[in-house]
């Protein structure tokens, strides 16, 4: 072997060492947390799924399949996509045990979703996605509890209501507002859609596009006041302030991208200028399951990124230092003293802290400054002296004060500081 | 939409309904516990690598990626493999920082892995594998640690002694032993490898291949009487030993499939007839980063599937009952009260318990059996009275006593009984 091979990951993927894993566990284990506590049950699926389950739902789809998934043939001529979402995959399971579930089902995953992003875009090619949903229940109600539950995650993480706004509009009412300035249905999924885009856009663009719809310039500032003004309310807004959850604006330019959504949509947005985008995005759809036939299966949910979490907990100052060092490192003054070191964290860590051996050849003074800095709690040094009298020095490295007593001791004291 | 989709996922994959999904969660938390108690540090990467990192090894492995990975082209026409194992993406992501990192290294994670089987042997596509790794060390005492970080986890799990062996052997005094009985590097590879198969084989058979290993049936007879003999000891023998470690077997004809091993080997075998195999298996190896250049690189590890892992403990029937459902179920008479419900529910939830709102349209009585088949501990019916009152019964499912008291109260109750 002559040439070296290269260490980079493969392109628009990303390698998780210890420390940036341990932020992404803080933020999986709180999205799951906050999910239980609602009552959601966690599930997921494999990263492969049919090709068919993305291309059923028309040209646009084969489309999106053919160019921005993961798809190839496998050796069965079977042909395989990387989940570009995790929707289609919970409907298809969601389907497949129609007759068994215990309706309403509340269901939450953690997928990581592909997709294939031309490189120069600089955009990842996978990424981690919290998907939570109620399934079977088509109740206002149920629009105010996830709406709460993807509140409530915000708040387990430390932020407070002036970080971020809760945008919320309703398909229906937007529908049925659309009718009565005399709009088809074909103006109105295209007005949806620029409405969609309609925050990115200048005033001038917006409305040159929204005259091309309407070609009509009057229909168009109806449409325009309609947006803008402020009086309309939903039942879900009213629920959220009984709930205490207040940091809503009710938006009736607020579009959603995905077609399915039926009735109440909902965006979380960041209200710091560095990061003004959109957080999570959700809302009610009334048969998820149609592609695969039986009766139809209503539901509300949302799905909020890894990455999107992450800026959102920088831009704020929410993310905690990650501890990836065990809380007590033992360290032998020679290595020779290595086996009696594994035998002393043996017996420290049935207190239940972390326990690991510095069984490196360092000097032992560089062995206790390096779990100084790798920030662990405790050290504690191993030679001839310790050995013999079986009294050992436990030093915390926070306060620098130090406790020297028999194993036994020193695990009950671990175990009530613990 | 004529045709309906199929609702089975992929060939080979799983889908993880909740109640698995909770087993699958209660193996991963459990591993990930064990490992981080020694101070193992968590690492993932994607599941999509460069196809090159498998080839490297050689004409073997170009086969091993063409038959045996999914392996494809993408659009930037780079080679892509989901990864098959996950020793090629650590020495990798070592290598890359070999120079930050602060030796020894303890990582640990819970990769899925893909292999691309022929249908028809009905083995999984798919499956999850903890890997634990101690690198940049070459001590005895880092043997034993590893191994009784494995038996640790079955320790936590609740096994017994009893229910399996670990057995070990080592490379380098095989090797030596090999080479008395003038056997030469040729032969000693294919020997290793024969030994590997000899538990699944008659003694004829083993026989009969060893003579065509040794081309005499002398020297044949006297590596069965090394294999056999039990006197041989190790250092990592005896060091597990001092730990109170004894289910232990020194075992001449472990060989383990992969050649990069280099000293010591293990394997942890069940005791069970009914579940008569290989639980997990590691070593030590003296360079994993080779292919990357730079300092060589020594480290001892091991690697453990889920499905085995699973089948040992229902083996041993150790596997506990799932809870999916959470802790309170609030239940209100009338789909008019699911927003009160909603309101008693995220009160309630402050206690630090789990709470779900039964907003289905069944009448109150199936509400409250159903909490209970669902292994729910309380239920809270909600009716006009109990909103007019402000004043709610908390049921206990299990014991069948009542608490009735205002919303206060019963977080106090929940908070101190969690």
């Amino acid at each position: 072997m002559t040439e070296k091979l290269s260490t980079q990951p493969y392109k628009g993927v990303r390698d998780f060492y210890p420390a940036e894993m341990a932020i992404q566990q803080y933020i999986f284990s709180t999205w799951a947390h906050t999910a239980e506590s609602f009552g959601f049950a966690r599930y997921d699926a494999s990263v492969l799924e049919p090709a068919e389950l993305y291309r059923a739902k028309g040209a646009e789809n084969e489309e999106m399949v053919n160019q921005q998934t993961y798809t190839f043939t496998d050796r069965g001529e079977r042909e395989v996509t990387l989940r570009p979402e995790m929707t289609p995959t919970v409907a298809r399971m969601i389907a497949a045990k129609s007759k068994e579930l215990a309706w309403p089902v509340r269901w939450y995953s953690i997928p990581n979703l592909y997709r294939y992003e031309r490189a120069q875009r600089g955009r990842l090619r996978e990424h981690w996605q919290l998907n939570c949903d109620i399934f079977g229940i088509d109740d206002m109600a149920t629009d105010v509890e996830i709406i709460a539950l993807a509140y409530q995650i915000f708040m387990n993480f430390g932020a407070t209501d002036d970080m971020f706004t809760i945008h919320i509009n309703d398909r229906q009412l937007m529908h049925r507002l659309y009718v009565a300035l005399n709009l088809n249905e074909e103006q109105i999924l295209s007005l949806t859609r620029l409405n969609d885009r309609r925050d990115k856009m200048t005033a001038e663009a917006y409305r040159l596009e929204l005259d091309g719809i309407t070609g009509d310039g009057t229909v168009s500032e109806e449409v325009i006041m309609l947006l803008d003004k402020s009086d309309a309310q939903t039942d879900v807004v009213v629920g959220l302030a009984e709930l205490g959850i207040t940091n809503v604006v009710f938006d009736k330019s607020l579009a959603r991208g995905f077609d399915y959504y039926t009735g109440t949509i909902f965006e979380f947005k960041d209200t710091d200028p560095d990061n003004n985008r959109s957080l999570l995005g959700g809302g009610r759809y009334d048969n998820l399951t149609a592609l695969f036939g039986g009766e139809a299966v209503p539901g509300v949910g949302f799905g909020f990124g890894d990455v999107t979490m992450r800026d959102f907990l920088e831009t704020h100052d929410l993310l905690p230092e990650p501890i990836i060092s065990p809380t007590v490192v033992v360290a032998p003054t020679e290595p020779v003293h290595n086996l009696s070191a594994q035998k002393i964290a043996q017996a420290l860590r049935s207190s239940g802290v972390s326990v690991a051996v510095d069984s490196s050849a360092r000097k032992i003074g560089k062995k206790l400054s390096l779990a100084g800095e790798n920030l662990s709690t405790y050290v504690v040094a191993l030679g001839e002296d310790e050995i013999a009298s079986r009294r050992y020095t436990l030093k915390n490295l926070v306060d620098g004060t130090e406790t020297t007593d028999t194993l036994e001791n020193l695990i009950d004291y671990l175990t009530d500081k613990y």
